[in-house]
């Protein structure tokens, strides 16, 4: 390979980045990023694999206009697991107020990271994307951080030196979800993709892991909250988030066989019944709690009745256009977030249908190397996932109400 | 009720509308399409039914400022069941010149028809819609006939005089298919939505009439083809309408497992494998037509293969954007349509699956007391197909290829 | 007209309809929710209008199994401006705790409604849907109320007695609006519908009423900030509902010249420039607020930026996807929902641009004389909007950059 | 680089692929078809561009199971631009029966294409997607044929060899298009994707080549036929593609103001006014033709109108859900497609606005050379255009009637 001389003025950079770059696509985009952020890059170094299962290793020498758009070149290409190639460490600047960063600090991906301190490399504890990096330098201890809840006096990393990250194995070439590579389409043997999907679950809790499902209302209108309520009882629901609507609809279900005024068991309907919803939302804040409605009779059937009866835990954050909300939801979206953030411990699979609001909520917290799959009939809905940034998010467009039937009755056996 | 004075002046019609006029929303379309046309209105006569089963008789004096725009007005309210109270003989002129109609020429809806010759009405034979009608007085026969097949030399039903429509029971008011009144919309309850429509062609085959499908391609991209042949096998595809796309699209599937490139058994693949698609194309082309691709044992599986095997008629009809075709496709869209048309006696029950060109051309054609249920996952294609007329279309909007599984499961017993 | 004898058994009411109940289809709305509800309907008189400019009034005689059924079936009506024809005192619960409805509350619609008070009707002072009614009877003071902030100790309207609505003149038949009486298409000269919403607006300038703006995103990323930025400086924009994304991207534009990462000048680029949005959310959250950002020069450009600089308020209400969030940005999304009430005070006009989340939480809490015309590309928005109750709400599906930059050129006559 | 030793066994190729190769994704997009369709491959050389403006030689030994699959590995390459690197002449077949190609046909691209006959490379005349290449050696005259048009006796190349393709510049790397390289967006600064497709014809009629416009039918629905027309006028429309729906209505508008029923000067009407549609095409058959029709004076204004008196040509190909058709409408879509076909000598740019079906159909018969613009409201149907196999499409989401109007302000200066 040619070996090139580094530029001969300017700030510069060598990075690495390892892998399958070349049958990914992984190269085409670290190049694009490096040019659309104001850089150049010289190809230093190029040690193509040979064949299909080979990895292979570029360094590239980038360089910019100056150190300012350096730091950002080299922290967008974190995002594609390439990393500086000279081993520096970190720079910690003291936060001066809350909730307020110092002007450079380095935005995180949620790609496994780790900060150089000292002569060591420490872990992130939590990767989480769009956050600083906080480190208590005595503790050895290194966490994001949101910049709401970042305080005055902690230390946050800054600029792009001192960090590594590593793609997870699905982005560098080897991946289970094979299914998924190609782009959002409706246009897919969807009962294989149910097939796929049971699959990798089942690995999923073989392994120990849990499942996080977060649903829409549209769970309800379609006629899947059965299907959904038997993957609850067959153990296939661990951790639940949404908002007020799929939690109310679900419980106007079980109370009046209505959601939204359409009535389930007829298919015809009410197509602006709101009072139910309303009536719904109050007799759960009366009851003081969904559980305490399951407890008192109010709520004897449905997703969340399941949920509660079979001690899963569940996140409901509100949104500007809730009616009511029911006693569960977290008005204050921040506080939804910590507690969403809070419950993602040992979640090996997330899969997100029918809601884009809470679907990107889960995408901006949840660890990058987490798979993320995605139904919704809305192939928009979809894509905007993935473009958000979840690069792990899959798609798929399909019934939701066809497809949650046919998981139950692939997991489960039951006939909703 | 009020009755109140002719205008003073102007031509005035009187017409007359019976059903359930007012629940069904009949009324306020006739009285918006009087005045979007120019024309002018009294309720001369009102007599509403006091309950939700009785029926109401409205009759309107229909005005406008000159003769022709009344004409107009006239035949709009023909697609509403709405008939001139008066009765005359109809008016008929000779047709001059092959393939035009006289100026003022009688444009039909899809609703039974009757025309009145001398002192009797005497049915349409075949009703379609936007075509003209012909009249052969001495055989008392009475047909209607598209522009492109009129002759020089028939006498041609003009003006709005002594024609009669008569609004099939499913519009004004009683109908089997309730599940489907509401509009367009993905979030219903899919599953009750397979079995109404599975209990109504069980209806339809009990009454000895026939269940015409028609088919696009991406019946056999979202892996339904195994579905549908089940379908096929079982006796519940009677008659089957297409394109070159779907055809080719199957066959393909059935000598290289894929469609379009994609591989159906795995679910990933080759996005623009174009030249299987052609491939195959010609290895039928080679073979002469797909009944002799499948006695030659070159097509040995599929939708197309059921069909010739169980001697089912189909008619494929071209487009530009087609490739090869196939041998047995219609390349003029006039001949298509005649064999279309040729293909339609009996049938009792129109289903469409994922296509808006053939179900849009299909309900060109079809009468309009057949029901047609349009299913697809895009929502748009399912209002085009109601919006260009066929007001007895019924949309699904769901995953076609989960569908089409859950139907033959439903119908077959079989697991595709 | 037929009278007919009252239903020999079970609940009955006397309710009366009056407007264009035919032509605008209202009849056939009222007859499908009584059914829908499980009530049953006799029409005890019907005067109908005998031309196009005449009014109808309509009595029927509603019945239903049960009380509740009955009491629930008349609530729904007032949803149509349909009134029970005997005049009774509301009946008042006491509120025994915090946040929890009387079980029997009234619920209430978006039109304008009053209380009838011993001997008078009040007026909701705030018609709000989906809200109780609080009554102060001393004060003859009778208000809206959301479940979440009603108290105990007040007094509310519970069951549909003594409640009156009247239903709008756009909605009952007379309107300026009317070329959005018709069904969402994207299949409209756009440039007509341009004309109509500027002659809308300045109709309601010159009444001295308010413009009332609710944003999203895309209005940023399709270019039209100049736009918008021109209309509020034409003085076409005194109030603006948002939320985090789009004050957000704004800012980043004026800032960076950047939209999550898309250059606005080249057209180009980075797709996933997350960073330059935190650094922007950042960098004014450093500022204290979006006044002060503008103040202290951080901000140069952009909608927000003449938003201040007019002095015209804004309301941003955050969600559970949102990063940072900008300090101005209300992160309970209950104190967003009363802020937004807070500023809606002489509004006689509201547009909702490129946004499904504020703009549903905007028709939530409008009262529903207020016209809202929501505009998006994504039809799916449109229709979202209108079906979860605005009935006001009329939709134009569009390109939101060419179309806020016709406008702008027609109400400004500025180029952006 | 690395060389590495062939694979031990099994047939084998040696391609090359030149050009920009890494940052277009190119080289990825090679290496998936391979294994994808089959084949396995080592990189046998590499010479990688060390900067942006480099371009990248790569040189890969392609094996396969047989020789089927490794010529069936290899045409695919040419897509992608990659060729075989030793010169074999290429084998011709003698095509046995009219309309049926050799089993082996070398199914074609649409890039430059050359063929090896005797020692010289022949240039292909007319590169077309998906048909076969008839060589007449004597003439020395090589020509794409669609199967549906091959005669008995002609010489057909079968098989990958001697067949070499070239990569248009755009897609091998430098471009004018760069404004439409990332993916189809609705997000997108509108203006400036005017500006710059505005500047793009301004390019093409400089350079004396011309601009090809297909057009549908929500091109009259959308008020965009007054630009349309003055686009005509104005020289910006040398060639126009379309179907049936899209001059009836046009025509319609000319003769009654009304397209399918809408009243355009007044933006509200009838949706369902098939009755005048008809009546305009009854018209123009009566007249006999387009241009007949406009010469009697029957057609007075639109988009057809300008053509005829400007004396442009345009190609009217039907459907199977065609009304009438038009006397100008190709009914037989073989003869359309040669028609088109025919009508594209010396088109530089095609743009294509509001159609699906005749978009792909300019698209399959489009060479790949030449920029291809789709603009529609709808994003499915620009992500059709492109994945049908038209590589060079861009997609500009977009309100068609604003869009033809902000072009033809740019263009020709007119109000419309």
């Amino acid at each position: 390979m040619t070996t090139s001389a580094p530029a001969p003025h300017g700030p510069r950079e060598l990075v690495e980045l390892t892998g399958h770059v070349l049958d990914t696509g992984l190269f085409t985009l670290v190049l694009d990023d490096v040019r659309a952020l104001g850089g150049d890059y010289e190809v230093v170094h190029f040690d193509v694999g040979k064949d299909a299962t080979d990895t292979s290793t570029v360094r590239l020498a980038v360089t910019a206009p100056d150190a300012r758009t350096l730091d950002s070149v080299v922290m967008r290409l974190h995002s594609h697991g390439a990393n500086a190639v000279e081993v520096e460490p970190a720079r910690l600047v003291r936060v001066e107020r809350d909730g307020v960063f110092p002007a450079d600090f380095y935005a995180t991906t949620n790609l496994p990271t780790a900060v150089r301190i000292g002569e060591r490399w420490v872990d992130v504890e939590n990767p989480e994307m769009d956050c600083g990096i906080v480190v208590d330098a005595e503790a050895r201890s290194v966490r994001t951080v949101p910049v709401s809840d970042v305080r005055a006096g902690t230390d946050l990393v800054c600029g792009a030196a001192g960090v590594r990250v590593t793609l997870p194995p699905s982005r560098s070439g080897g991946s289970g979800f094979t299914f998924m590579q190609s782009e959002v389409s409706s246009e897919k043997p969807q009962a294989l993709v149910v097939h796929q999907i049971a699959d990798q679950m089942r690995a999923v809790r073989q392994a120990g892991q849990k499942v996080l499902w977060v649903l829409g209302p549209a769970v309800v209108h379609t006629g899947a909250a059965p299907s959904l309520a038997a993957l609850v009882r067959g153990g296939w629901v661990d951790v639940m988030f949404g908002g007020n609507a799929i939690a109310t609809h679900d419980v106007e279900q079980s109370i009046y066989g209505t959601s939204l005024g359409v009535d389930l068991s007829e298919g015809s309907g009410v197509e602006h019944g709101h009072e139910h919803h309303l009536r719904a939302i109050n007799a759960v804040r009366a009851a003081g709690s969904l559980a305490a409605a399951v407890e008192q009779g109010v709520v004897t059937s449905g997703i969340m009745h399941a949920l509660v009866v079979g001690g899963k835990p569940f996140v409901l954050v509100g949104s500007v256009r809730d009616d009511g909300p029911l006693p569960d939801v977290h008005t204050d979206v921040l506080q939804g977030q910590r507690a969403m953030r809070g419950a993602l411990t040992d979640v090996g699979f997330c899969i997100v249908v029918a809601t884009m609001l809470h679907g990107v909520a889960t995408g901006n917290v949840l660890p990058g190397h987490i798979p993320l799959v995605c139904v919704d009939i809305n192939p928009a809905t979809v894509t905007k996932l993935a473009d958000r940034g979840s690069a792990q998010a899959r798609g798929v467009v399909t019934d939701v109400g066809l497809f949650c039937a046919a998981l139950a009755r692939e997991l489960t056996g039951s006939e909703t």
